[in-house]
């Protein structure tokens, strides 16, 4: 029961094949006009001619360990046993993950993949589970970057269950702007489906592409509205799922005063109550109004006190990210220290003049300078500062293989503060980034901010971190770095995560930052739920 | 230890004295202006030439079972055991909690009535109730209309723990536009603590100078705001919460995506897990634009329609509540189908000209028809339609004694329903309630509807009914008309509940409403933070 376990699934040959090392297919890669100034910035950065470049691995250099138990012959169509499909299902996407994916070190793959077609397929799962002892670990599109999908080396047996063939949208209801959609299906896949209506689901983030609704939903995943509508918790109308003690459905309702949500409860569980197998979400009409600039400050602070009017004010812009210029724009140098607003608005109803205008008068009062020519343009968001942001934003998960091949750190954390403090919090983690870097590197790394979403009490702060690791031992000091900065936004008050679920990875914060009766009382949900501990055990909570 | 327990409580003497029957103060009523147009009203409805009026019951009219058990000297500084308080905490505001005053009939009232003065007085009551084994009935203002603060027959002690004297603002956040609240304080207190800072809650309901904080996070209240902010739930930055188990304080963020929210899980938990102390709370400026209106329909399907445009378009109206007109508007017959948008921006930033604009010309397309002469007026929400109804609005609570007093049934329920089915929903319900009128009453009554709230993808639709009962056996007549209007909202897809809460009322529809495997794991919860299910039981769930 090796390679090759044989079963065929439904639109199988269809399908692109992802890398299983990294993000995204294997068809494609950034291209040497991306790669090589951006290698050369870094080399020119640590006074380096170059990189050794470890090349990605084979899936045959990556030995897994003989899947411990064998599958049921009701169950071999839907569950896989070979190499590829395994390797693939070990890791999430984080720089962690490639590396240790370029290290060819794979220890603790799923034993088996099961493809789940529909819910009675999932119960048969979860029974076969039970019976055997084995944990099962729920599965989207994999781009857990906080080890969330990742087997345990104490997880006697492991079947991971993916999502993905749970990926249709079943029902769309125009009148009342919802759809009825599977929780396996990924993003672009959505919107495929909803092409031949006026409506689109626009909750973009940066692994769309290969993620999917259920994670989505489980990870309380932060989307494309930079205000307002920012998690996926506010797109959800109802819930369907499938626990070990059976399923449950929520009702459709625009909302409710009845007792605490059911749907909260499940929304960020990351697997650990139940598998999301459907929810009504709902939809909008797809923008034809836009309205988008990008204004220069001085520096972060100044933008972020516009950025906090504009909050304040009760426009609900549809972007509203604040970036370092020097890390969102090309050709800015290290030294200069201005900040770039990416302001849009869109809509499918009114023009934008009057929003658009009050935010530019806003942004003014606070020494703001509006980029000239790209106001109220249909493809504004496309061009300029706010179409470099864009670019960025899209291909930036597929460095994260090219900076682990050349010791290069990149990684991000991001949390969220109020106002208030804002201003130092930002230069207390900002501190201890750096300090971090430098101590375990030993050199000056790099470590820039952006807010991603807003709100009118603070902002999500979005740190991106760079360094130059040795080889020998990067994944340590990248850990060691890591875990110093996360440590440090939950230490100062902040939250361990606001867009990238918990998982194993943070675990250590979460459990510092959430209140222990909160704990005491989801475990004992979770035990109500999911008696024998088998869903995703590790993740947010102890059994 | 009958009345005149003797404990004097901080601040007593300046407080009101609240109506032990009804709501509002004993120095306080509707006018005979208000009285007696609308008695007159219903006599002509039903035929007669006047009502036979019971008069309102005096605190020695009604006898009250001895409290059950001593209260120990160290706590009786904070324990009354009077008979004016303990009545007054008896039952909850609703018309059959006024009935059963005007029936003199009182026989489970809680045995003592504890008035906290800080954090650790609650842990000492908790742990004296665990001690004798009594129930705690965590208590705000006592407006519930669904017997939430009622204590059951079956329950052998009770000690009800009102939250009023914790009641301040205790610090407040310019720049993130927060506060920190205790919760036993009620609305107009709020504001008057907020008075001089540019600052508003800006979350009014009907019961609003009766109820507190806690109260209305406890049961998710809906206020103010017709469309964003409609519940309690989005005010809510942080909580702290003393439970049975220990004390617990979630963080302040902005934004978070660490797992479930503890927050959502003491939203709308009705007093069963903890006794919410104090929040952080989101504030926002005071608005100084306003531009408001209201605007005529032919029916009440034609206004729906535009409301359904307006809260997909993304425009955020402050107020924007569908009325039928002659239940909104003096002076309209019963026979007249018109219906009255009342619709209002509010800004604190920006005129709204832009804004009302569009939504005025979406009125127009589906037929509406603007009254003239109320835009961008200052006090545009004080005068017209719109005033008359925030009139109606504010009064409505006062009635209540009246009727009873006079065997007029008057009461509402409230459910949400997704956009299309709205029109078919409205119509069964109407209908359901319109025949158990008449077949308990044995006459036509009156029911009208309105939208409180609304949403992209559907409304909270408010019902009103009318009718006229039999004295003798008005309670009953009164509980069987409404248990089948609720019971029908569940039936037919509803919310048991958009934000009256569940209490002891709903909860047979809330049972048929909540997914079972839900009601495990809350119970699951509440038997880790509450073992011995001293809180408020019989709310929500069974232990």
């Amino acid at each position: 029961m090796g390679v090759g376990h044989g079963c065929r699934l439904r639109g199988e040959p269809l399908r692109r094949q992802k890398k299983f090392y990294a993000w995204g297919y294997t068809d494609e890669d950034l291209t040497p006009e991306e790669i090589m100034p951006w290698e050369a910035e870094i080399a020119r950065r640590y006074g380096l001619s170059g990189f050794e470049v470890t090349p990605p691995p084979r899936a045959e250099e990556i030995a897994l360990r003989a899947p411990r138990f064998a599958v049921p012959p009701a169950l071999q169509p839907i569950v896989r046993l070979d190499h590829l499909t395994r390797l693939e299902h070990s890791y999430g996407k984080a720089w962690f993950d490639a590396c240790r994916m370029f290290m060819r070190s794979v220890p603790n793959p799923p034993d088996a993949v099961a493809f789940p077609e529909n819910e009675q397929d999932i119960v048969r799962l979860l029974d076969w589970c039970d019976a055997i002892g084995a944990k099962a670990i729920p599965y989207g599109g994999g781009s857990s970057v906080v080890k969330g999908i990742e087997p345990e080396a104490e997880f006697e047996k492991v079947v991971t269950i993916s999502m993905r063939h749970m990926d249709r949208v079943l029902e769309i209801d125009p009148i009342s702007q919802a759809a009825r959609i599977q929780g396996g299906v990924y993003g672009p896949h959505i919107e495929d489906q909803l092409r031949d209506t006026p409506f689109t689901m626009r909750h973009y983030m940066q692994a769309y592409r290969c993620s999917s609704l259920g994670g989505w939903i489980a990870t309380r995943s932060g989307g494309h509205y930079a205000t307002l509508y920012t998690h996926i918790d506010d797109f959800v109308e109802s819930l369907r799922v499938v626990t070990p003690s059976g399923r449950l459905e929520t009702r459709r309702l625009p909302g409710s005063g009845a007792g605490p949500s059911p749907d909260r409860m499940f929304i960020g569980s990351e697997g650990i109550l139940g598998i999301i197998t459907e929810a009504w979400l709902r939809l909008r009409k797809k923008p034809s109004f836009r309205a988008a600039t990008s204004i220069r400050f001085k520096d972060f602070h100044a933008g972020c006190e516009a950025v906090r009017d504009i909050t304040q004010a009760g426009l609900y812009p549809a972007n509203c990210r604040l970036l370092e210029a020097r890390e969102a724009l090309p050709g800015i140098p290290w030294e200069n220290e201005e900040a770039v607003l990416v302001l849009a608005f869109e809509s499918a109803d009114h023009p934008l003049d009057a929003w658009m205008a009050r935010a530019l008068e806003i942004c003014r009062d606070r020494g703001g300078v509006a980029d000239e020519g790209t106001l109220a343009d249909e493809n504004a968001h496309r061009s300029g500062a706010a179409g470099a942001w864009r670019n960025k934003f899209i291909r930036a998960p597929y460095y994260t293989e090219h900076a682990a091949a050349r010791g290069i750190l990149a990684s991000t954390f991001e949390t969220s503060m109020t106002w208030e403090r804002v201003s130092d919090f930002h230069g207390k983690i900002t501190r201890i980034a750096s300090d971090a870097i430098r101590q375990v590197t030993g050199r000056e790394g790099t470590v820039t901010c952006r807010f991603t979403h807003v709100y009118p009490d603070g902002p999500c702060l979005y740190f991106t971190i760079g360094g130059l690791l040795d080889k020998r031992v990067m994944l340590d000091q990248f850990m060691a770095v890591l875990t110093a900065c996360t440590a440090a936004t939950v230490e100062h008050g902040g939250t361990t995560t606001h867009h990238h679920a918990v998982g194993r990875f943070h675990r250590p914060f979460y459990d510092r930052q959430r209140p222990e009766l909160f704990a005491r009382a989801l475990r004992a949900a979770k035990r109500e739920l999911d008696p024998k501990g088998m869903l995703n055990p590790g993740v947010l909570i102890d059994p």
